[in-house]
């Protein structure tokens, strides 16, 4: 049901949602695809997680995804890790012959200069993942440097990164566009919109259902969403159809702006 | 093991519970049953969410809960939305074709006069569903109008509701009885409890422990709780028998009250 | 993987992790030990939650810790009921019965004197039990009173208590070393261990992940923590080894203090 009358099926363009996976195991990952795989397009297996499961088990969560046509990727601090143990190449090895069928390619725990981060999405796209980037600092109170994520997102999609995920961490406080109250800082959230020719490559981490509403509403339902909890990607969907009371009279604006365009579906 | 010598077994009239579920799969609902089955005596599933859900898994939901005896029905933002868009036949027979047991008639996002309210409440019993009604608005910072309330419960009674829910959302902050810290506010709760002939009509809306031990040290074991998230099923009805520190001597309290009272289990 | 070189394998001495289960089914259980057995050293079945399983689950679920070389007991607080109940042998006994193979001595809610704490030390280990011991109030603002703590941990040891836990409830806030605001009181964590001959007797129950960041940066890797909750398990053992970003480059340090130290792993 949506009578917002927006919602493309997969593998959808618009309003993609990303789940952070820490640990679930395989029958709640069955559960997890069973119940709500129509409405999950990736699946990040979050920071280092992926490096701690049995073999099998990580295999097994791999195929499952892919037998759901949902992406898959390790998340950013792992290849971080790699990166500065001088392993990437290993590691992206590795990542291929497990079935991954994405990366991240972060520093917000390291540094990585410019020239890294693109060699890094390139050996990506080689292997034939999705690359997904991310601009932000992880550390406490770490905020947005307009110029720097401007640039940075011009040539993340210059060199192929299918998009540019906006860091808030599993938390969703004190960093990148939320305040250390876990607020949206909307002025600069407009500024980076302002100077970007499209916003459909960027990907806002938000894992609090109070700043997946703020950003909704804000930006339309159409947003790409990540860090999502598992347990809350159906409460997202009810959000972005307006089944749930804070989007509810929402939907009929958002199904009036539609209005004429046509879907595929 | 029930120290305080009350609870009664399924299906019970005093101290009922109701669980909020935002999608959970098969696997986690069977586990939820098997477990815990005993102590949960409602399950909603919350706001729009069954209309998210692939026929078969929502099929295969009801019937596993209807097999434990306990009631399931889709939650009443989505029965609203019905309404609103002049669906509401169709979602009663729908609902009854699926099997749900019950439905909740609610007005927490829009506006529903009392006629068409009493009609929400007649067509369900037709239908022979259990029909439980809400009083109270989900906006934030909502807050309970006595008189409103009062006339509320008593004409929902009259028409046949089992029980009256007490709004406090998902989250129990700023909505209802709770404030903006999810705190209690004690005073309107008790004007509430006077002005009512019975108060074992009111199912308290309750999703945070802290909010559990509050209504359950002030009010007893034996009110009914609702919006419970799934893993905390156990834990309340620990509280419920004194097996958690919160009310361990308590239930001693209870026990005497109780005394004389012979229960059929 | 492991960037800091430390981890030992199960059954481990150093950083061992306790989870605190509050009711999960067998399903979500098996998930559980298959995905992360292999980094959780003790299963506590919180408070008095093992009361409430149907018997065959409680069963199956003492049965798969014990496969996976987990103990498995039930929260001190069902013991301080049967202690308060004058059933404390029965208790014991039904526990060694049901398979448990750990069992915890509180006195959180209820007053134990010495000598009777002393005595269910020892009839525990009478019992073949692991005996883990707990220091410290669930009261709202309780306290650690250093003389106290010292004295119980030191009469704890002797009497062959496995480790003492440091409470901290299932919240971690306004208990023990934590304040109100789940802000850890280095203080008085300085004078417990300043003041103990050895500090690897103790059990940290930190249950928010701030809680064992702080703990592990401010104590190293190889603290024991508890009250994890289950789906946190694989994220701390991330913290524990230096695949997140909050301990990324403390693994570094950790494993140059470690340099000469060799593994039997």
């Amino acid at each position: 049901m949506d009578p917002t009358g927006r919602r493309e099926n997969k593998p959808r363009q618009r309003g993609r949602t990303m789940i952070i996976d820490k640990g679930l195991g395989l029958r709640a990952f069955e559960d997890l695809l069973e119940t709500a795989g129509e409405y999950i397009d990736m699946i990040k297996l979050g920071f280092g997680t992926a490096a701690l499961y049995p073999r099998e088990v990580l295999q097994k969560k791999i195929h499952l995804a892919q037998s759901a046509n949902t992406c898959i990727f390790p998340g950013g601090t792992y290849l971080e890790r790699a990166v500065h143990q001088q392993m990437a190449d290993s590691f992206l090895k590795t990542a291929s012959e497990l079935g991954f069928t994405g990366i991240e390619v972060s520093d917000g725990t390291t540094t990585l200069s410019r020239s890294r981060r693109s060699e890094l999405i390139i050996q990506g796209l080689d292997y034939g993942f999705s690359v997904f980037t991310e601009y932000g600092k992880k550390g406490w109170g770490s905020s947005i440097q307009l110029e720097e994520l401007i640039e940075t997102v011009m040539i993340d999609m210059e060199m192929g990164a299918e998009l540019v995920t906006i860091e808030a961490r599993e938390s969703g406080v004190g960093v990148g566009i939320f305040d250390e109250k876990g607020i949206c800082k909307d002025n600069e959230l407009e500024q980076v919109l302002a100077a970007l020719p499209r916003s459909d490559i960027l990907l806002w981490e938000a894992p609090q259902k109070d700043q997946q509403v703020h950003l909704l509403k804000m930006l339309g339902p159409d947003i790409h969403l990540g860090n999502i909890p598992p347990q809350e990607v159906i409460p997202l969907e009810t959000l972005r159809r307006g089944l749930r009371s804070d989007t509810f009279f929402q939907a009929e604006i958002w199904r009036a702006i539609e209005g004429s365009v046509v879907h595929e579906n």
